[in-house]
């Protein structure tokens, strides 16, 4: 009988989820935030930040192929990739299934997450063995800084906007991002939930207004992310993020063409959510 | 400060939400099951059976809307409408938005659920003033065996497949809708999530295809229900459920011509939900 559990306490969402824990694997605290792996007998291993689940080894599919395929399928030749966060490693393996890819550089500022990604989740972890992966542990908006035309596609798989992870929302690091791109490159970030978030939402994606001429976004339902209804926001140069450039491919659970097409709510919706029509 | 939690326990998912309360205003214990009625700061109201939450104010309209939006757009002239359960009032008043219908019959075998609603949710109870309601408060598996092509649209909302609901997702009772159907008739009714019940899915689809020559099934994004990616299965005898047949005119927070055709999953997904190719 599973008596332990773990009560999330996520800042952003009105409710708790509670896990039924069979082991506490790990706790511990960095210079940045408290990491804690926890085994559930239905999700597998889950890894904790700062109170909030993060991923499981059950659905960290879900997100990490949305993140990742959808920007590099969008991109006809995606060769240099910026992952700002993801240090857990579920990104960076979905962008290096992409053969076109040569250089992935990750840049998470806690390299402890990397650390504890390494030691319990071998299957998210597997891609920082792969030679194309340069793995920095700096901060993301100051690395971004330096960066001109290097990227074609720059992914933010960040923590929740709250917190050190906040200005990873703003017009000023969508400016640097911006710069960072290469002329038709594409932006990616996690943005929330359009249930419980959803003036994040529209805050993200005004400010991403201001900077990208193709703005949009799309969605995945993220059983561990209390809201859900998950957004990815998308800022583009040039390419449509709609429509694969490629033929799709890769290995994937859940991701596939259609998927992709599926991802990207109706326009006619898109528009309630940004003029602010639609509330929950 | 909120103290207060109510803990759900839903048999059939595998973590348990935990809801802030500011106020139990009802608790009681019908023939058939525990009733109780929370206020919660984030949601408002919530209806609670047997432990599980069922439907809040905030969010209601969501699994209202698309359980009878989508069948009801899809037949061309649905005059005459059955729901089995759905005692909250939500289904109901969301079948009455339709001109089109002359008659809505609504069999509730807890005539409780549906007091604790008209005291307690008024915006969701106010169809049962109607006067094209007929309520009945029947074993809604008793009275559709003696129904014959009465129905243009039957919607089953029911409680989780557990316990006395169960029997509304079997094959022999799928017979007995598909006899209460007029010749064009159209039924839908709720069969839990593609995240934590595929199973359960699966079990439910097997079953209809053994009884419509049209089977189908569309999905939404429940907050209140864990599991989330919820489904919404639906067997028809001519009209393809994917496309409504007459103009989107209804006022809706979520549904709409587009949002129609966005509910159901890409056609080649689908397939691999129903073959066990897909599995969380």
């Amino acid at each position: 009988m599973v008596d332990v559990f773990f009560i999330e306490r996520d800042p952003y969402a009105p409710i708790r989820h509670v896990y039924p824990v069979s082991q506490v694997l790990y706790q511990g605290k960095s210079q940045f935030q408290e990491i804690m792996v926890l085994e559930s007998p239905f999700f597998g291993k889950v890894l904790v930040l700062d109170g909030v689940a993060q991923c499981d080894e059950r659905f960290e599919y879900i997100y990490h192929e949305f993140m990742a395929h959808v920007p590099l399928y969008a991109h006809p030749n995606p060769q240099d990739v910026l992952i700002i966060g993801g240090g857990d490693g579920g990104v960076l393996r979905e962008v290096l299934k992409h053969p076109e890819v040569k250089r992935a550089v990750l840049v998470d500022i806690d390299k402890e997450v990397i650390e504890v990604s390494k030691r319990f989740f071998p299957t998210m972890s597997v891609a920082f063995q792969d030679p194309r992966v340069l793995v920095l542990n700096e901060d993301g908006y100051k690395y971004i800084q330096d960066c001109e035309k290097e990227f074609d596609v720059i992914i933010v798989d960040s923590t929740d906007p709250v917190g050190f992870a906040h200005v990873l929302t703003t017009e000023e690091f969508f400016r640097y991002v911006y710069n960072a791109l290469k002329d038709d490159g594409i932006y990616v970030g996690q943005t929330e939930s359009l249930h419980y978030h959803i003036e994040i939402v529209r805050r993200v994606q005004k400010s991403l207004h201001k900077v990208f001429p193709i703005v949009d976004m799309y969605t995945a339902v993220i059983p561990g992310y209390a809201g859900y209804w998950w957004t990815m926001s998308v800022g583009s140069k040039v390419h449509d993020p709609r429509e694969p450039k490629r033929p799709v491919s890769v290995q994937a659970k859940l991701y596939s063409e259609d998927m992709h097409r599926y991802a990207f709510l109706p326009k006619s919706f898109y528009q309630k959510v940004l003029s602010g029509e639609y509330n929950p």
